[in-house]
C-alpha cells in the first residue's frame, strides 16, 4: 500500500484540516439513501409533511448527513485508521435540504501514543457547514492511527474531555418548527414521547440482510474513500480475510430498523456516543434493539420532548434474542460477539398535548 | 418474529387504512428506477420528448408509481401475508411527475376465512392520491393472511366481484395528450398500434439476472418492508430456504425487458390481473414474453389506441423457449414451474394515421 | 438469441443513425454515478464550487455524459458485437449540466469484412447533442460485428484515418472557465499541471472490487442493453462462462481510482484512443496507474493547461506491481492478463500562476 494520508506521527494537537471535495446533495443522494437503506421517516420524505411543520421542505436524513460528512474527514483523519474507536458529542444543528453544499473542517483535540509504541489515538473535532457557512453538525471521535515510522517520537499525551451525553438545552430544535398540525397516521405509529419510559425496551422486528454490494454503494455515495470497505483482495490478507462494513453504514441500517417503534421520532438531535464492537462484513443479517434512556423536556417547548435512547446493532441474532449486549470476561466489560454497534443518540419526539 | 401487522382476524369489510410515509418522488428515484430495471420507455426518460406531447414534463414510470404506491400498504395488509394472490383492476388515472408526493389508502372490501382455518384471504380497494389530493392510481389486490389466534372465529364471507378486466372507456387518456409531433425514433421502434394483431406472441430476447442486491435496494426503494425480501437468516428456516423477490420488482423487471418489440408503447394505463405463479429468488435470469390479446380503439381519439397484453416473465427459460406457460395437471390449470408472472395490462400506443 | 440489431452486412458506409431513448440527466443520475464509482471530481460534486469557475452550476461527470451517449448506440451499433476493439478521437465539447437531455447520432465511416468471412470491423462516428442541439461529445470507436449470414457478400473496405490524438488546439476549454478563485483544498491534493512531467508514472492505491450487481446496475443506469452484460444464464455458454462487465464502467472505476494523484484535473477534455485488453468480471478487483504522456500549454490561456495521459487498470494486480502493462509474444505486442484497460486521454488542470 502506497503512503497517502496521515500517520500517527504526523498529527499536532491544535492542526486543523479543511477537507476536500464540497458536496451538494440533492433528491439523487436521497432517493439512493432510502434505496439502501429502506428508511421511513416521514420528514426526510415528503416535502408537504415537512412543510405543515414549518420546514422549507423535506430535509436530508440526519445519518446521511452525519456520513457525507464524516466521509470528508477520511482521506486526512482515518485512511490509516486501524480502529474507528468512538464517537461523542455529535450535535446537528441546522436542517440541510437538497441543494445544500456541504463542506468539512477537523482539528485535532487529543493524541496518545499506544504504549506498544507502534500506533495511538487522535482525537478530533469535525465540523460540517452549508453554502452560507453556516453549521450543521459538529462531532467528535477518536481513532486508532498506525505509525509509518515506529521510531518517530511520541507526542506529549492530550486526551480531551468530552461530554458523556449532549445536555437537553444543547439539543438544537428549529425555532419555526410547529406540530399544532403533526399527525402521526404519516408516520405509521401511535405512539409519542409521552409513551415512552426509561427503562423501555424494544425487539425491532425486522432484520435486514447487507450484501457486499449494498455497503459499498452506500460507502462510495458518502465518498468515504477508506481501503477497508473496498478492496476485497487486498483485504484477503488482513486480520478479517474480506471487507469491511463502514460502521456508518451499519449505524444507518440499524436506525432504519429501528424505525417500527420508532415512527413518531421526528429527526436526530444527538449522538452521545457510539461503539462498533465488532465487525460487520457482507452477508451478516443485522437486527436492532432500543433501551429508553431518558426522556427529556426541552426548554420552551410544550409541543415535543426528547428522548435519549440506546440503540444495539446485532448480526445474526434477533433482537428479541439478546438479552444483555455487553458481558464481562475476567472482570473487564465485553460485548457479546453479535452486538455490532452500541449508540447512544438522542431523538425529537412530537408529545401527546400540542 | 413479533407480532406487528394486521393479522386474518384483524381485518372487517369496510375498514379502511391511511397508509403511512407520503413520499416526494424525485428525480433520484427516476434515475435509481432506471439503474433497476434498464427501463427506456421516453415518456418517462426526457423531459422535451414528454413535453412535446403536452405533459408538463418528463413522468415518473407508471411501473415506479405502482411499487411505491404498493409499499405503502404493506405494514398494514400484507405484512403477515403468506402469498399474494392477485391483483385486478388498476388503473393510471393520473400523471406523476418528479416533485409530486404520493399518499395511499386502503379499503377492505372481502374476506373469507380459509377451510384450515389457519388463515384466511383478504381483498383490498388501495388508491393513491398526489399533494393535490387528486387519485394517481388505483388498485384491488387480495392476500392470503395468517390468523394470530387460529380458534378466532370467522368471518361472514364476503367475495368482492372484481372486472376481469379495465374497459376501454375507463381507461384514462390525458385530455391534453397530442401526438402530432410524435416520433417513433425517440422510442428505436417503427411499429405502432395498427400493426400488433390479437393472438401474436413477442418472444422478448433480453434476460436479466437479478442478484439479491438488487432486489433488495429496489424494494427498499419502494419502502416496502416485507421481511420476506431482506431477512436471508430467518428466510433459512423459510420453505424457500432464502430471501424472495418482490413481485413488484419483478413486474417491473419483465417490463423493462419487454421494451424491445413494443417500444411506442406510451404508458400503462391498467393492469387488469396479475399471478405471481412462483417465486423468484436471487441469481434467476428473468425473461419475457408478450401475447398480444386485444387491440382497442379508444373513445373520441383517432391518434392513439390501447393495446391489451398478457406478459409472461420466465425465470431461467428464454422466452423463445417458452410455449405453454399454463399446461394442466390433474385436471386442473398449473403454471409451468419456470413461469413467475402472468400480467394482464393494457398500454396505449400511437396509431399509425395520426 | 432473436434477430435483433444490426450485424455487419446490414451496415453501409455514410449510413446514419438517430438513436432512440432522449434522456434527461438529473441529480439522480449524478448521485447513482458517486455510488457507483466513488467520484470526487469537485467540479462535478458542487454547484457553488462550479459557479466560483464561471459555470452554470456543477457539470455531469464527463465518463457520465460518455456512458449515457455510448449506451443510445448500442441497439444499432453494437448489439451482435463481438469485441468493442477501440475508440478514437472523444472530445467533450459542451459542460453538460443536470437538466440537459441528451440524444445521439451515429454514422457509419468503415467497413472491412474479416478475413474469415463470419464477421467484421464496423467503425462509425458518433455524437451527442442536448435539447439545445448543442453538439456535446463526439467520438469514434470500432467493433467487431458478426455476420448473419455468412454468404453476404463482404463490402468494399473502407478504413477511415483517425487520429492518433486530439491535438491541444482541438480541445474545448469553455470561453467563461475563470481559475481565479481555484482552491486546490477543494480537491484534496497540492499537484497543478506544473507538477507532472511526462514519463511520470502514479501507483494509485486504491483498489475496488467490483461485483456483479454493481456493473449491473450502472449499465443499466447508462441504458447500455448489450446482453452480454446482463443474462447469465445466456453467458454461461459462452467462452466467458459468466456476464461481462461493461468497458464503460471500467473506465468509469478506474478513473475514479486514479483521482488520488491527479485531484486537480478539472474535467477531462478528449480521450484520444482506449482498449479493453482483457475482459473484466464481477468479483474482479481494480487498480488504476497513470503514466503521464505529455504536458500541454493551451493557446490562449496561462491559467491552466493540459495532461495528457495514459490511464492502465489492471485487475486482481495492485498497481504498484504493474511495471510493463504490455510486453511480447511470437514478435507481437501482447498485453500483462492482469491488464484490462489502457486508455489515452487528455484533461484540463489549472496551473500555477493563476
Amino acid at each position: 500500500m502506497s503512503r497517502s494520508g496521515n500517520f500517527f506521527e504526523d498529527f499536532r494537537v491544535g492542526q486543523t484540516f479543511r477537507h476536500a471535495t464540497p458536496r451538494t446533495i440533492t433528491g439523487g443522494d436521497v432517493a439512493l439513501y432510502i434505496g439502501l437503506t429502506g428508511s421511513r421517516v416521514p420528514l426526510h420524505c415528503a416535502t408537504p409533511f415537512a412543510r405543515r411543520l414549518g420546514y422549507r421542505g423535506q430535509t436530508v436524513d440526519d445519518l446521511l448527513v452525519f456520513n457525507i460528512a464524516f466521509g470528508k474527514t477520511v482521506p486526512e483523519i482515518s485512511l490509516n485508521a486501524v480502529a474507528n474507536l468512538g464517537y461523542a458529542d455529535a450535535r446537528f444543528i441546522e436542517p440541510v435540504y437538497p441543494g445544500d453544499t456541504l463542506r468539512a473542517v477537523s482539528s485535532v483535540i487529543g493524541l496518545r501514543q499506544n504504549s506498544n509504541g507502534k500506533s495511538g489515538v487522535v482525537w478530533v473535532r469535525s465540523r460540517a457547514f452549508n453554502q452560507m457557512d453556516q453549521e450543521v453538525l459538529t462531532w467528535a471521535r477518536w481513532v486508532m492511527v498506525e505509525k509509518a515510522d515506529p521510531a518517530a517520537a511520541a507526542p506529549v499525551s492530550v486526551v480531551p474531555e468530552l461530554a458523556a451525553q449532549v445536555r437537553p438545552e444543547a439539543l438544537s430544535v428549529p425555532p419555526f418548527l410547529q406540530l399544532g398540525e403533526y399527525d402521526p397516521t404519516s408516520a405509521g405509529g401511535a405512539r409519542l414521547w409521552d409513551d415512552y419510559l426509561p427503562g423501555e425496551r424494544i425487539d425491532h422486528p425486522a432484520g435486514m440482510t447487507v450484501d457486499d454490494p449494498d455497503h459499498t454503494l452506500a460507502t462510495r455515495l458518502y465518498q468515504n474513500p477508506a481501503r477497508v470497505h473496498f478492496d476485497a483482495l487486498a483485504m484477503k490478507d488482513s486480520q478479517f480475510g474480506r471487507r469491511l462494513v463502514y460502521g456508518g453504514h451499519v449505524i444507518s441500517v440499524c436506525r432504519a430498523l429501528a424505525f417500527e417503534g420508532l415512527e413518531n421520532a421526528l429527526s436526530i438531535a444527538a449522538i452521545n456516543g457510539g461503539t462498533h464492537s465488532n465487525p460487520t462484513f457482507g452477508g451478516d443479517t443485522l437486527y436492532a434493539q432500543t433501551r429508553v434512556l431518558e426522556r427529556w423536556e426541552l426548554p420552551g417547548r410544550t409541543d415535543l420532548g426528547a428522548l435519549r435512547l440506546r440503540l444495539i446493532g446485532a448480526k445474526n441474532l434477533a433482537a428479541e434474542k439478546l438479552d444483555r449486549p455487553q458481558g464481562e470476561k475476567d472482570g473487564k466489560p465485553q460485548y457479546h460477539p453479535n452486538v455490532v454497534l452500541d449508540l447512544d443518540y438522542t431523538v425529537l419526539m412530537p408529545r401527546r398535548n400540542r
